[in-house]
This record gives C-alpha cells, sequence and structure tokens, in this order.
C-alpha cells in the first residue's frame, strides 16, 4: 500500500482534490469532526499521513510515506534529500522582503549594513543575502514577523506572500522577491527508484492530472 | 513606557491576569475581535506585544520589550540571552519521553542504540541522551510529534507534557522525565541593570503578586 504525507493548511484542499482525481479519497481530513492524523482511502488502495507542512519532507525523507505535497518554500528552507518530482500548479505564493511603507528603502540594496532582517525563513534569507553580499542580521521568528519591523526590531522582513493582505493591513510593502513558489510532489529517491508501492504509476497519474487541470 | 511580551497559547489567560494584579491590563488580547499584536493598557503606562511562545526571548533579548513570560521550556530550549527573574507558578507542565504502551521499552535505557527520537524540543533531546551516552538520532518534528511513534518512524518521542490526554488518545505512554517547566518572567539582562522604564518596581509587584496567589 502506498502512503502519501499531506500538509495541513493553504495546500491541504487542493491536495485533496489531486488526490481524488486519480482516484483516491482523503476528504475525511476535512471533516472538521476528524482528530485522526492517518486515514486509509475507503477502496484500501493508499493511506495518507495529515502533518506540518515543514514535516512533509521528514516523513518522506525517512521512507515513512512515499510521495508527499509540500511548498516549493520548504524545500527551499530545509534542503531535504527528497526527489521533487512535479510542480502541481497550485499554492502560487512568493518569497519577498518587505518593509514599512513608509521607511526610505525602496531596494534591498539600500538597507543599511548590519540591519536586521527578521524571518521564519532564517536558511532562505542567509542565502539570498550572501548572494548579494549585503551583511545583515537575521532575526528568527517562529510567527507573525510582520511586528519585526513594526516594533523597530529589524529593518525588513522575508516572508512568504500569496495575496499580500497581511503586508497592507500592517503598513508593509514589497520590495524585492527571492523566488515564486508553488505545490511540489516529492518521493523517497530510493523508493521512487525502486518502485515500491507502485509509486510510479500513482506518479504518472498526479501528473497528467496536474497537466488537465 | 515599558515593554512586555506576552506569549500566544497556553500560558496568556494567566500572564494577563497576574499583570491585572499589577494594574496593567492587557485583556484587549483576549477579545476574539482583536487583530492587533501590539496594544497599550488603558492607563498608558505600559505596553504589550503579542508574540509566539519561542519568540517572546527574541523580543526580549533584542531590546524591543523589558519583559517577557514564557515557559521554561521554551528557555531550556533556545538557550538565549535574557535573565530569568521569576518563577510564576503557573503554566505547569514536564519535557518527557514517551513510546507506544505497546513497545517493550520501559525506561530510556531500554531504548534501542541508534534508535529513533522525533520531537519538536531537538536541543533538549539532544542534551539529554547526550548526558545519558545514549547514542539515539533525533528527528526534528514541528508538530503532532505523537505520529513518529504512531507511524514508526521514531521509537520514541520528546515532548512536552501538561494533561496527558494527547499521549493517552494516542496510545503513548511516559517512560522518563526531563524536566519540569512553568511559565518564567525574563528581562534583557542590560535594561534590568539600568531599570530602564522602571523595570525593578513592575518586577518586585510581579514577584509578590505571584507569591500572594
Amino acid at each position: 500500500m502506498i502512503t502519501v504525507a499531506l500538509p495541513k493548511g493553504a495546500l491541504l484542499s487542493d491536495s485533496i482534490r489531486l488526490f481524488q482525481s486519480v482516484g483516491l479519497d482523503f476528504s475525511a481530513f476535512q471533516d472538521s469532526a476528524n482528530r485522526q492524523l492517518q486515514i486509509e482511502d475507503p477502496t484500501g488502495t493508499a493511506k495518507a499521513l495529515l502533518v506540518r507542512a515543514q514535516d512533509v519532507p521528514v516523513y518522506v525523507e525517512y521512507g515513512q510515506a512515499h510521495l508527499g505535497i509540500v511548498g516549493y518554500d520548504v524545500l527551499r528552507e530545509k534542503n531535504p534529500l527528497v526527489a521533487n518530482l512535479a510542480d502541481l500548479q497550485f499554492g502560487g505564493c512568493r518569497m519577498s522582503v518587505a518593509v514599512r511603507a513608509e521607511s526610505p528603502y525602496r531596494s534591498v540594496l539600500e538597507l543599511p549594513p548590519h540591519g536586521r532582517v527578521a524571518s521564519k525563513y532564517v536558511h532562505c534569507a542567509h542565502e539570498y543575502f550572501d548572494s548579494l553580499d549585503l551583511p545583515v542580521e537575521i532575526v528568527p521568528l517562529y510567527g507573525s514577523v510582520e511586528l519585526g519591523p513594526i516594533t523597530g526590531m529589524s529593518e525588513a522582513i522575508v516572508d512568504l506572500v500569496s495575496t499580500g493582505r497581511t503586508l497592507r493591513e500592517n503598513g508593509l510593502v514589497e520590495i524585492d522577491t527571492l523566488f515564486e513558489s508553488t505545490a511540489r510532489l516529492i518521493a523517497h529517491p530510493l523508493s521512487y527508484r525502486l518502485n515500491g508501492g507502485d509509486i510510479h504509476k500513482w506518479v504518472e497519474q498526479l501528473r497528467s492530472a496536474t497537466l488537465n487541470c
């Protein structure tokens, strides 16, 4: 039986719809009464784990799930040892640098040297500013990074932006984009090569379902 | 004006009650319609930031908040450069090792060498198993660590336990405790020494309020 790891949050409903289009029904995860984190498809051909987006690559890396769906942002941040098999075209967003609208900065090159940048994506932020040879201090936060510039703790933030509503509500504007992100289909590289659980068949079906969307 | 950082989640209501007992009212954070992450006490003597528990020490360390309330578990895990001023006696819980009830392990010393332990508290887990000279692999997860033993990815977990309900619901039992945790009052060491914003007065009042509880 094949096991897939699905991410809680923004990508869940599209992920469930994609698997439904190839005949696997994990919609029980969307039932508000459901507390189970591990369910079987009603046909008994597949199992799904419901985990945090950042944990999807962990379950795939450790071989607990043959396939997983996760945002490209997580792959860029954690650099896990998984095969990135397909761009699933949904969950589009971008990793951006934002500053207070009333600040004088309109490009990252204008940020003060040794200024501070708050982010949940510490690795992505480091990589980006290093590539520009801009010496900034990354302040690692777990949530509400927009508070960084509001409280004056940091000049800028690096964060994932989809509609931009949170930025607007907090008086922040984007000044640069690190990369665009979409949902990706990932697999354990060895399972994929050895075709455990008929992975190839499912991957082909998921790829065609994506192209026909 | 003094600024305090309050943690979202389990410690929030007791934290607000403590500050109310010394005359500072931040109960607006409990209003479900409130979306603000930064508010002023109605008397205008103090400001509060509402942040993730793990971010409280960051705001204090970087000098954006004079005082903060945070669980001892976060201090143990992140080891921030803050002054731990008082045990506030609420938010009691413990950092425990748990395994599946049907597993043969009844003590950490029985865990298989090079076995796997899933945890959100990677630093605490490493420190603990290193102190016992037990070579285990820590699997870093962001949420639902109980899925580790359930899926067979790990033999054990290290996690924060308060009532034990989550463990029971997932068929897990505690076999060891790393440490007990309660809410702590923290301050920026330098601000505290320099008595910025009349910190000493507030700390003394908060300490007496705690003792009189």
